[in-house]
């Protein structure tokens, strides 16, 4: 039996949608149990993961794939994962706000989604949010990262679809690629493919890809280069997009990483319920500072303190 | 009672502490049991947690600074936080490379540390790298990274000193700085001064600096400007690292530090305690894949099979 926020939600209410994303976003209580609502009512979606470093063009692409996606007459999540402080807020804002201009259309669902708190916390949230999103009904999600976090990386190995962008001015911009990142890759853009190195990358990118032997019947990362800004390249991307899908279903890789996505987000819940339960004992009492002296004191050793603290709390689990 | 590595560690030995990094890395339990008996010898080291977004320069910053340390007497370790993937070790490699011109001088102690595993696992290795250091006796280690994940934040927030470098070339550089990085800063550095710029930059982090409302006694960020290519503002920020440190000693400032230090390490402990502890025992049996196969046929959900998990471990516990 669904809650009214739930059933709004999976009646594709953006305003129901958009308060749930916040309420999962705060870690409010009652999230937990509108989600596991829906959750009967997801996995339909196809999920994108995106991910490149900052300045690759990622937003732009982004906005030309929506236009795509719209004509062909599927409806659109995007969720943007947004690592800025609050001080760097005007370079970020315009990106957000030329991806806007698919704002009055209904069939766009976009949200950004702040990196805060525990590590794995973002996590939890952009896993929760492509289920609300999933519930909405929407066809596609488009997971936005910036590919530099351990959460994010996370994301795009769980996606249906990793795509990865990069630009000819690499160096700096692979830099920022966490090792898994480039492995994880279904499908490679090389995003400003009018500047000079576009074809000395996509040399490199195929090298690279060359040095893999690829099983019969498995999935070679094609490399599509575009001009997002001019919109060049973009329904090949689109194209690739859906001739991966395909692969997937055809091939029972989708089964695979559906599970894959299943088993990162128990883990998840674990770690949260775990962490959550024990810190919320430890505040209480000065237990934990008492604790805490004796180890800027180097009276015990974190290891043994953490011990102790596992002990004291278990038994009551 | 130390064994031999840890008592050579303590002693200087470069390979000894080499070996126990590896180890750490590598997550090997005797590695824990090294870190106790050097946990009482560590607490003497300045921290200083150096961020930024790649390409601002960081690696030539640190370069120049370990000289004028190195000048004025002071042993240094240096923990550069590595997010690339094998296929760009090329660019890095050469930054790397760049700053082992130290590596024939016995007082300095350089050490790449790459992220993977789980997310925290990151926090951990580097918290344990910067206690071999420590305990090594190295005088100052300072914490390279780019600021990108949560891991690295906490990192910097732990840190006796926060150092930020940007260039003039806003925008995407800030960009990539996650939320509290900019806030958490105790000196800014604008790198690449020459170009411009940097005059624009300075006055907009004055006004930043400007709306917050400084106590008496409390300390408010500086903002070098460097070339470190050229060695110049180098002095100048070793001197403000210098008087950050004599800040935090005299305002006992440096004590709510270190304390804040060991209550992240003892919560990254913890949380460690419990995964390992979980997820050895969940990967015995099919009981794990069958939950998951429940996932992805939606017969149940996330939440309530983790409760499931953890319900059936804690016992054990």
């Amino acid at each position: 039996m669904e809650s009214e926020l739930a059933g709004k939600v999976l009646e594709g209410n953006i305003l129901a949608a958009a308060r749930l994303i916040g309420e999962i976003e705060n870690e409010m209580p009652n999230a937990f149990e509108e989600l596991n609502s829906l959750y009967p009512h997801t996995g339909r979606a196809g999920i994108v993961g995106i991910t490149g470093a900052p300045g690759v063009g990622k937003s732009t692409l982004i906005d030309s794939l929506i236009g795509i996606f719209r004509k062909q007459g599927m409806t659109v999540g995007v969720i943007a994962i947004d690592p800025t402080s609050p001080f760097s807020g005007g370079a970020i804002l315009g990106d957000r706000i030329r991806m806007q201009q698919h704002n009055l259309d209904k069939g766009v669902f976009i949200r950004s989604l702040a990196t805060r708190g525990w590590a794995g916390g973002l996590s939890k949230a952009t896993i929760s949010t492509i289920h609300v999103m999933d519930a909405m009904g929407k066809d596609i999600i488009l997971v936005e990262t910036v590919g530099a976090g351990q959460a994010e990386i996370d994301i795009v190995r769980v996606a249906d679809t990793a795509v990865v962008i990069l630009t000819p001015e690499v160096g700096d911009e692979i830099q920022v690629m966490k090792a898994g990142i480039l492995e994880a890759a279904d499908i490679f853009v090389i995003n400003k493919a009018d500047r000079g190195g576009a074809d000395n990358l996509k040399r490199v990118l195929e090298v690279m890809l060359g040095m893999k032997a690829y099983l019969p019947g498995e999935w070679k990362p094609a490399i599509i280069l575009t001009e997002a800004i001019f919109n060049n390249g973009i329904e090949e991307l689109a194209d690739e997009i859906r001739r991966h899908k395909e692969f997937l279903t055809s091939s029972g890789e989708l089964e695979r990483r559906r599970k894959e996505r299943a088993r990162l987000e128990l883990m998840v819940a674990i770690e949260g319920f775990l962490k959550n339960y024990i810190y919320q004992r430890i505040d209480k009492g000065d237990y934990l500072e008492k604790l805490i002296d004796s180890l800027v004191k180097r009276k015990t050793n974190p290891h043994s303190a953490a011990l102790k603290i596992i002990n004291r709390f278990s038994k009551q689990l």
